[in-house]
């Protein structure tokens, strides 16, 4: 959270923005076949021969999506990157490219944009994607970031949100929650420090819900996992807004209901307790909070035995006959019909 | 300028993000076969099969890049699309595809998104575009848009800076410095109404420049007639920052240098007559004016024949040898090297 005061501050126009572009982007390299031409003119070149194309966009706005107060500018261009990974996986694709578009106001200097390519290029280099454009001006307030990403697969293997069937079996990668709690803490010592900016923030106990909110990673390797698996999901769908919005996405572009059970839903055990911490209940953090970019899918019931075992998958629900509706089936029997709590951005 | 404070006004909050993506792009229809899927999943999927695509983006920031006290809304979202595609056009690409990313700040009601997308919806349906995902939320200040245009090509026809060759010829499309001069006269006409609102601008002998301004067309009539013209280009880019930059862009990724010949610079009789009243020079209008959209390219000299009778192309100049650098040969016959004077973001 604390600012270091001695490190360089280069401004902007004294690069131009031709300038700007090429400094920021001239440690990345090109690692894909598809990648013909990248960076350097007035559109990259990509090359996808026999497979579809996945395409995503975000956009991501300082003061609405993020807070630069306590996430680190490395951070945020990884979790950028990640966002939109996230969903290229969720078509069961495999990323192959980003743009990375930023605007800054003149309070950013180059090294504060150094940071944040580093992010980038970090996430470009685990999840082996090529950076081949995008755009760098000025805002007239904070920061705003603008990613593309595009993903290939064979036809076969790309998963839409509308190919759940009744009685498929509702799926979801890692554990839930601990994104949305991770914000509560970062919260939380924010208020702590504008109190008294001498209070060193013990983090420790949180480390694993704060990693979530600030470095989540994308489920490059459940998509990996599902291939080596020889399963395709009949819908997927990445939680970015809570597992109640996602679900009654797939239940509406699929036509289908679905029963949910609470007992199913995974929780780290470090969720549960900041829970109990901030007097929240573990299943709404995990239905509403958002921000986990865990994999939501749903498989043939056939594919059962090929998933069970497996630590990284938890069978959450199955689907029903859209005039069963969508609910949540308590640990003490009851049905409470799901909604879509996701975050709405308009209404902060 | 005026602004009817009758038109309703609802609140974003009251739809919902899927609610307004939903709603504003309802009216949009799919045109092109290689949109396998537009909007509604977590990315659109595209089929490309042997052509290769060309990809380009653009984030344009409310007060940087546009000032909605004189660009109507309508205008901006063909605009925004229009600065878009003629990256695609540049690449001697057949645009096919956008995202349309937004943020606005509460001040906007729906209304004035409807518009926006109007003219989005607009330039989609005369440049033969599919609108196929995107981003909508909130901003803490003004709007921004961020735009991602994808484009097909047979390998062979697909033109980068970096194929001009000395003695290759150089040629530009249409007119230059009527953007500019349009934006001159829209400063000025802002002035006047802050000083006195009921002033109604006759903004009729200016008719030329403020359209050449606020709603350019990117030259997909171009790339149509070079074909017809069976004209490949060694190199191409468009006019956005102006045409000395750009000339400057082509001659580094190409490593030639180039003879520009002022009395061959094309601008139409509107700008000379604007250029005079506000004691500016024609010529470095052209040269550093910028939002023209103006493709500019380099021909081989076998090609001049087919091109030389054309009333939208002109011939400017030629490409020399490297070692002889980039100049201006002005009217007198002096050389003036070309200097890099397009706008730069950072420097407002």
């Amino acid at each position: 959270m604390l600012e270091d005061k001695n490190t360089p501050r280069t401004k902007l126009e004294e690069l131009g923005e031709f300038g700007l572009i090429d400094h920021l982007t001239k440690n990345f390299e090109i690692k894909h076949k598809s990648t013909v031409k990248g960076i350097g003119d007035d559109a990259a070149i990509l090359d996808y021969n026999q497979e579809k194309m996945v395409v995503t966009t975000d956009l991501l706005v300082e003061g609405v999506h993020f807070d630069l107060s306590y996430m680190p500018l490395k951070h945020l261009g990884y979790k950028a990157v990640m966002v939109n990974l996230s969903d290229v996986y969720a078509m069961n694709a495999t990323a192959k490219q980003i743009t990375v578009s930023i605007a800054v106001s003149n309070r950013f200097p180059l090294e504060a944009l150094e940071e944040f390519y580093d992010g980038v290029a970090t996430a470009c280099k685990i999840y082996n994607v090529d950076l081949i454009g995008g755009d760098t001006t000025s805002s007239t307030k904070g920061m705003l970031i603008s990613i593309t990403a595009l993903g290939a697969a064979v036809t076969e293997k790309i998963t839409q949100r509308s190919g759940a069937k009744e009685n498929d079996l509702l799926v979801v990668s890692g554990d839930l929650g601990g994104a949305y709690l991770g914000l509560q803490v970062l919260e939380r010592e924010k208020e702590v420090f504008k109190v008294n900016p001498n209070n060193q923030p013990d983090l420790e106990p949180y480390s694993y819900i704060v990693e979530r909110q600030l470095k989540p990673e994308a489920r490059k390797d459940i998509i990996e996992l599902l291939e080596k698996l020889d399963v395709t999901p009949t819908a997927m769908i990445d939680i970015s807004d809570g597992l109640s919005s996602e679900i009654l996405h797939i239940c509406k572009a699929s036509k289908v209901g679905c029963n949910l059970f609470e007992d199913k839903i995974p929780l780290d055990p470090t969720v549960i307790s900041a829970a109990e911490e901030f007097k929240m209940d573990g299943t709404m953090i995990a239905l509403s909070g958002g921000e986990d970019y865990e994999l939501l899918f749903t498989v043939d019931q056939k594919d059962f035995p090929k998933i069970k075992a497996n630590p990284n998958l938890t069978v959450i629900g199955h689907m029903t006959d859209k005039s069963n509706g969508q609910h949540l089936i308590a640990r003490d029997g009851s049905q409470i019909p799901l909604k879509a709590q996701g975050w709405n951005s308009f209404e902060n």
